[in-house]
């Protein structure tokens, strides 16, 4: 039998089989009314996700392609641009900005720390910086940023407020228009369950009037030639149609089963793993917390290696899991638990890490970890 | 019954089912060794495909956005730069370019015409251009350029060419290191087989060497960040992973053909093409060339729109061709003949326009251009 494969990453994710099966549709022009019509009910759809009535851009790129468009079309040379990090991300957006010659004021915290409002508004005030580049899941920390608070400190200060939400859209609550966020960033293969291949930028008015006076070039990133030709039902250039066609089916699905409770859903999930975890032991390193549903970062026992154990959750059992980053190389795990992951994928991974920890000569208690996973979700659902 | 659909423009082209069926299996992580396998596989049959020695970059993209990457990695802002149009797409390069702050030189043709060596000399020598962006299957009009002479010409001058291969890489011969190109750009939607969302660029040593000093902006399109990842089997930023288990498949295809098998077919489909047309009595748009083998452009008889026809070839057979630009917006149709493309899908889709031609009333022998068509396939091959 081939080894079965389990994918428990915060990106790229599972794809439900409808999704994977649209994919594999023969391939449409992208000029068609074929393709015009799914495009179309696709673009509404995504308004629905962002919770938005703004317009949502399609790129054909990762999701560093739109989160760059947002640089490009908002900032010109030498512009100040506060860009918030705590973790990965916030540091990539922090090169990103600095490699198109803005003037990055960079505000950043130790890497798992909660971003802080009350600085944000205080680095505004300071360094009168009008754009703001902030982050919603910190994925390599599991940190969930209270990114309505962040953005209100940037609406106070009249400063644009652009969001890295790529792996929580449609994961945890945000609410674009009713927290007045400026442009929000996110790409397919996240909890919008889709393969990679497709990132969005959705847009206030706000933004819009930005991009007017932004001198930084753009041509493939250009915000005013989508938008154009979005209006038509079409793209400046050939998009990734498979994975359009494959995204309206997720966001169909998505929307059928309800924000609600695909929001809670991924909170029910979060509790479960970090309880399964807790039973055995385990230190959590991403936060113990509700709002924090993308992942869950977990410390192995002083002395058994997070890496061995990675690898060999991947090439024993087919389960594929993160690792950390820096000093925690070492120690950190993360169990992604974003778009079509259900309770018993979880206690799949919490099963063969207990495995593994006990193989490796860990103290554990055997079956706590899956029954702590199961009684938490239950609960919680 | 479901209407039958036929794809015959010169890009998306029709994708072969078992490519189709790669693009559903399972998402696999991008930094597994799964996708590392896959990828690697994928990156030494692009270098077949491209004819060359040279690293081929990924990107998750238009071939658009490739184009645009090298633009960004050769010149600095104010930088002079040669740009070659004779369509649709030579034409944009010149606005691409333009709008990253170039010093655009224009050497432009009447749509149709072959760009000459000659010019291409003179005008390099006139404007001491150090870069040369050119267009070697001109979509828009079915051109393809002698390139192999006018990148000869730019080694003559001591300027770097860039080379649009969009629609004809894997359609008609291109020799990256035997003609001494410096980039060659595709994208997976052409003669490739692939869904459209991933585009390349294959880079020669001296091309490595000017990306150190040129200066516009980049990061997403960054060609060293991507060779670095690519060296471990990576990429900088996910990569549409389902469509790079697609584009393997489809290059296995291809080069189990053998690339001299696959542009002998593209020639042979190119003559029947243009066969059937001829014996409907109808003019010839593009060249009457073997050489031009990437679609086929043809006029409609006088007072016959060609809108129309396009129009009711798709509504009434479900057959996709594609349309004319500016003043040929209603003479011309193009049938692309590029990728996963038979003969028999060229008889149908000559079979169609008889029919609506002669529902329109103009005087067309039937059958003719079938037997034509047959015919003239079964001498080329």
């Amino acid at each position: 039998m081939p080894q079965k494969r389990y994918l428990l990453t915060p990106g790229p994710t599972p794809v439900p089989p409808e999704v994977l099966a649209a994919m594999a549709e023969p391939v449409t022009h992208h000029r068609s009314p074929d393709f015009k019509d799914v495009f179309t009910e696709a673009l509404a759809r995504l308004k629905q996700v962002f919770r938005t009535e703004n317009d949502v851009l399609v790129f054909t790129a990762s999701g560093t392609g739109a989160f760059e468009s947002a640089v490009v079309n908002l900032l010109s040379p030498g512009e100040r641009v506060l860009v918030v990090s705590h973790g990965e991300f916030g540091t990539r957006w922090q090169k990103l900005a600095t490699a198109f010659g803005c003037d990055v004021v960079p505000l950043n915290y130790e890497w798992g720390e909660q971003p802080r409002a009350e600085d944000v508004a205080r680095v505004l005030a300071e360094s009168r910086a009008k754009v703001a580049l902030l982050v919603h899941s910190e994925t390599s920390t599991g940190v969930v940023s209270d990114i309505r608070a962040l953005v209100a400190a940037c609406n106070d200060a009249g400063a644009l407020s652009v969001v890295d939400a790529i792996s929580s859209l449609g994961a945890v609550p945000l609410e674009t228009d009713g927290w007045g966020i400026d442009v929000v960033v996110t790409g397919s293969q996240k909890a919008l369950m889709t393969p990679p291949g497709l990132a969005f930028a959705a847009i206030s008015e706000r933004a819009w009037a930005r991009t007017a006076q932004a001198t930084l070039p753009r041509f493939y990133w250009d915000w005013a030639r989508a938008r154009t030709n979005q209006e038509k039902g079409s793209t400046p250039f050939t998009p990734a149609t498979s994975t359009v066609v494959a995204l309206n089916v997720a966001l169909r699905l998505i929307l059928a089963d309800g924000l609600e409770s695909v929001y809670a859903r991924h909170v029910a999930l979060g509790r479960a793993c970090r309880a399964g975890a807790r039973a055995m032991g385990l230190e959590l390193y991403s936060p113990d917390d509700d709002g924090a549903a993308v992942l869950t970062g977990i410390l192995t026992p002083p002395g058994i290696d997070a890496v061995a154990l990675r690898l060999a959750l991947r090439d024993r059992y087919g389960i594929t899991i993160a690792g950390g980053h820096g000093d925690l190389t070492g120690r950190l795990f993360r169990i992604g638990h974003i778009g079509y992951v259900d309770i018993f994928d979880i206690t799949t991974a919490l099963g063969a890490v207990e495995l593994e920890l006990v193989e490796r000569g860990a103290t554990v208690e055997r079956g706590a970890a899956v029954a702590a996973a199961l009684a938490a979700y239950e609960s919680g659902t």
